[in-house]
């Protein structure tokens, strides 16, 4: 099974290392999200030498629908499909399955769904699901859970899950272990902390390599987010590792590090690249803005990255304006730079003994 | 002024070298098209470190309308803007005008168009044209001319032709000479050896530093091609670069370096793997086919590209089922890997004095 090794603390932020079955990695870390077997618009060898990303996620949802777990197995795994060596954790689907709303259908036994590729009928069960991530050959599987809908009453949200807690002991039931992987328990309980109590209580009776906190980021406010996820976080046990999923902007995953969490993803930073929304450390910009027209300086003059070093903010003005694959490329690398450079200076900060400086200057200027 | 070297010669093919304001290089080459300052999905810095591309092309057409000449040259050129140090060729912009049809209208002076971005009214001139070539810092500057359309009669070959002639002489008039920096004259007159010869001689009286094939590869038949290639090359002079516009497929190129060619570009190679059409040593494949569904093999076995070297075909037919931008990138570096190499081939070959048979071998393969 994976290891948690927890080096050091600063208040309740912690920094600590994972050993898995495709390497050691580093805590507080975030994790790109790489949705059909692509972190999009970046070679996944550049990935590692350039951006020194550590661990990236894989979608179970799209990788089953296509182009099949089964082919991937056959094909060596996610790993050697995707041509990543390094360590990939698999959501279990459920979080897209109920996004699909009409098309699904849920039981105590699992979800029924129509694809939104060829409306072909699916059913998707803890079990199901955490076969289809051993197929992948996640290095960190996660529970099949529900994601409870923002917002809930208090009788909604416990019945959501204790449903999720009965999945997760399926799950884990169907999980296979090897050395150097783990599976992940999800807390649920949506924003109150008895419910997350009672959610924690039953992972840990089961027993996980890891919990995450789930149904966050879900259309709360700020003020109920960065609420929740001390409360949440403080609920799991010290010696495994802590993932807040699908969080968030840069200065959530800030506050969160502060709250002892130790694994983030987010599609924000591949997503906003798209799109010409950049993050820099003196904030947010959009690159398809008329200022930046004849810019000559670099998105982020603090910033190390390739686009940086190499490119103005005219020429990622042209390259978004004409719509071009090289644009799309370019501030994809540059956002996930921002990203895991973030991570970087938070883990060296509480090495250092100065997180507290460190996050409240980091605070006052980041997005 | 760019200077040419003619190292050696294998029957009338040629191994040669040129000295440019941004380096020498290697001929016979093949050119990447970076059509509006992009050589599109894949970044500038690549292409030089992994592909070994020597030169590549930009559209005077699209950067005139968008970013904008001027605007190019207050950010210090287009090698800078687009973060390419190596030479860049500027086509005159001539060929997308008259493919406007509708929307242009010609005359002795010039060519009056319409912006297909904003319908905003303009007037290309063999002046303008040099002049905003010069804006953008072109290695190579290409003369304004009329890419005679086919079929044309001999009497509309021979007008056409006479006002390209007429135009370059303008051309060469508005051409500021720099050290390393050179124009071409572009011979036209159809499939007609009378007129490549006339138009030869007019732009030999003018004088230039290189010489360029216009008006093939637009609709003539692959015969036509073929036997107006070494007819158009064999006219030129022997101590100045040939360069065929716009040409073609690898079996072209094969031929027309046998005819004594000496420079190509074309957009085959991305934007056919844009399309999901790779060129390989065993022909051309359709990735999207179903048969590369499960093919754990390399596009191409005997290839030692990056893409060759990490990914299946089952994956690159997964990316481009799914359009993913790395699809695009993978095939862009593939298709443009295997033009280039070619190429070096052909000039070991020349050297080493084996292209008779090494040209023959190629040719019963490639497409």
């Amino acid at each position: 099974m994976l290891k948690f090794e927890l080096l050091k603390t600063s208040g309740h932020a912690r920094r600590g290392q994972i050993h898995t079955a495709h390497g050691t990695v580093q805590t507080p870390m975030f994790m790109p999200v790489g949705t059909v077997g692509t972190v999009k618009a970046i070679r996944p060898d550049l990935l590692k030498s350039e951006l020194h990303a550590q661990f990236i996620l894989g979608n179970t949802f799209h990788l089953y629908l296509r182009p099949g777990h089964k082919q991937i197995e056959q094909l060596g795994g996610l790993h050697k499909f995707m041509n990543w060596p390094g360590p990939i954790l698999t959501d279990s689907g459920g979080f897209q399955v109920f996004s699909l709303k009409d098309l699904r259908k849920m039981s105590e036994e699992g979800v029924t769904f129509q694809s939104p590729i060829d409306g072909s009928t699916h059913h998707l069960t803890p079990e199901l699901s955490t076969q289809i991530q051993h197929s992948l050959d996640a290095d960190i599987t996660m529970c099949f859970d529900e994601c409870t809908p923002h917002p809930a009453t208090h009788a909604q949200a416990a019945e959501s899950m204790r449903l999720s807690m009965r999945w997760a002991a399926r799950s884990r039931a169907a999980f296979i272990p090897r050395p150097g992987y783990g599976q992940f328990g999800i807390q649920q309980g949506s924003l109150y902390p008895d419910l997350r109590q009672e959610s924690t209580e039953k992972l840990l009776e089961i027993g996980f390599e890891g919990y995450a906190i789930g149904g966050l980021a879900v259309g709360e406010t700020p003020e109920e987010l960065h609420h929740a996820i001390p409360m949440a976080a403080q609920l799991l046990p010290a010696d495994k590792p802590r993932y807040l999923m699908g969080v968030g902007y840069p200065s959530d995953m800030v506050k969160a590090v502060l709250a002892g969490v130790d694994m983030f993803d987010c599609v924000l930073p591949t997503r906003n690249a798209r799109n010409g929304s950049v993050f820099t450390m003196q904030g947010a910009l959009k690159i398809g803005n008329a200022e930046h027209k004849l810019a000559d300086t670099p998105l982020d003059a603090t910033c190390t990255c390739h686009t940086c070093k190499n490119y103005s903010r005219a020429y990622l003005h042209h390259l978004h304006r004409e719509d071009e694959i090289l644009g799309h490329m370019l501030l994809t690398h540059h956002n996930l730079h921002h990203y895991l450079t973030l991570m970087q200076t938070l883990r060296t900060a509480i090495e250092e003994d100065t997180l507290p400086q460190v996050a409240a200057h980091l605070l006052q200027t980041i997005r």
